[in-house]
């Protein structure tokens, strides 16, 4: 194998064409067509991944190819949606080597299994920087993809996993040498970088919300933020203290609680925020750990105009200056 | 209205919530759902444009915007669907004006309604050069969709509008003061640049394609090259004079005959190529008259193993070198 770069024509065949579906005619005709099935609803979404804006560009190329799909497939599964297939806009900059090309191709093929959902097609250009725009297609029983906007009074706030560990392995990345960061564990370092690097989508969980939510989304903004856009017509009521975290964001917290606000706030979670009636919140925990999944009471949606109130662990009341991160602002690579 | 950039929720309220689909949430939400009609398959594509690769960084941005949309309806109209919803994937770099972005957002408003064809979401994220990725979303009959691999031999093949024009206008772009250029009257001139600028997908040929056509796809690299790719595992026997030619093209090549090569390898046609079989050809180009889309029978599918012969108008035989049109190559802005 050379390290020449590979041709359009061969880097289909030998990075592509090994995870198409069946109905994408082997990606050599300009569209694909599926038979939807009967009774169900098509739930289409699309995120957009830039070099040096959504990753680092010496990122391992398969993390960015993984990334690329999985932070898509979090959008389906707090959709409550079952994927289907996906396409892929490959906008390639000169100079990236067969070798680079292969390990993106086994980090894509490998999030592509994971997610049971295969390569429909796809567009491959020359780009000034490595872009990548993945549309993911999915399914769910006809109405039922869980929306942002519904939730009533009442409504407990769940989240999954554990937040702001990606925000924190963004820190460690931007600020390795910073006191909190030398001082934390090898171990939690660790824990926090594969956050950061390897979004997991939560499609165990798709079945669970669409019993028992009322609405849901993907946390992947920055939870204080995102939580505004949970039914955002209602007020919340939020406890600080509640926000699950991972042992390693707590151990990088006691050592400097500045990072609270961090983990709250900072992006790339890709955790689900649900609303749940009261009545089936203990039937939506339950489910969701049969599939593996922790899910945690961190709130509940008030009446319309009462705002967001977020209480701390001191029993103090706080409203955060700057609720979401905004990808290319300051913190981003 | 001020000159300063727009923020990611008020370019989205403002520039793309008016041509969303009612399915669409108002673009407000992570993913939208449709329920797709029974009997019919979904047809999807996906064409990625960049800035300096498929357009020239000072297009008009209504033309770049109609571009991005039209190159992948024209991918549609080949495959015989019909448009159902498109989702754009926008790469914005600084400095873009809100005057610029208006006249973007006109430019995708005016395609988007020729085409019936709304928008169904998108993301929207920084990026060093303008990037835009559509994927398109159309329906057929079930089992409907046409393919580059049917065709039989003894199928006339056909295509339709005129070929070349887009080639030579995209030569105008980049050598305007040359002899053939200053000798053509303006109005050819303006035809030419108009054909590189404005694609027009044959959304009204889907209905004759799948009524008649036993392969279609477009015409986007390249005439020579793209007939090798329909029914490609049979040979194909092509007379170049039946090539359907506008008189600014005819008035070029009289200037210069080396631009019949330019108009027949060159790319940007978005014209539709299709195989019809002998007893519906006839019938085709009835229909597709109706639609108002004249096509020409310009050769015909041969034997597998009998090659791409190209007969001249002058009785000679010939291949060419470059074959198609390759984006970021040479020729390409």
């Amino acid at each position: 194998v050379s390290g020449a770069p590979l041709g359009e024509f061969d880097l289909i065949a030998r990075c592509f064409a090994p995870i198409a579906a069946p109905e994408a005619l082997g990606l050599l005709d300009d569209a694909m067509s599926f038979a939807p099935l009967s009774g169900e609803d098509i739930v289409i979404t699309k995120d957009l991944i830039v070099e040096g804006v959504h990753f680092f560009p010496d990122d391992p190329p398969a993390s960015i190819a993984a990334k690329a799909l999985n932070v898509n497939l979090s959008d389906l599964a707090a959709k409550g949606a079952r994927p289907l297939g996906f396409l892929l806009g490959f906008g390639r900059p000169k100079g990236k080597s067969t070798a680079w090309l292969d390990a993106f191709a086994s980090g894509l093929k490998q999030a592509s299994e994971a997610g049971q959902c295969p390569l429909f097609g796809g567009d491959t250009v020359s780009a000034p920087a490595l872009t990548l725009s993945v549309t993911a297609i999915g399914a769910v029983p006809a109405g039922g993809m869980l929306r942002r906007q519904g939730g009533n009074v009442g409504d407990a706030i769940l989240v999954s996993g554990t937040i702001g560990d990606a925000a924190l392995g963004l820190r460690l990345r931007l600020e390795p040498e910073a006191d909190w960061a030398r001082a934390l564990p090898g171990a939690h370092r660790a824990h926090l970088l594969d956050r950061y690097l390897h979004p997991q989508p939560r499609l165990a969980l798709a079945p669970s919300l669409r019993a028992c939510a009322s609405a849901a989304m993907d946390v992947s903004d920055g939870l204080v933020g995102d939580c505004d856009k949970l039914a955002s017509r209602l007020g919340r009521v939020m406890d600080a203290g509640d926000v699950p975290l991972s042992e390693a964001a707590n151990a990088a917290i006691r050592h400097n609680p500045a990072l609270f606000d961090i983990a709250l706030t900072g992006g790339d979670d890709y955790e689900v925020l649900a609303a749940v009636p009261p009545d089936r919140v203990q039937d939506f925990i339950a489910r969701a750990g049969e599939a593996g999944i922790a899910v945690h009471r961190i709130g509940w949606l008030a009446r319309e105009g009462a705002g967001a109130i977020w209480r701390m662990e001191d029993g103090s009341v706080r409203s955060f200056a700057r609720r979401s991160f905004v990808h290319g602002e300051g913190g981003s690579p």
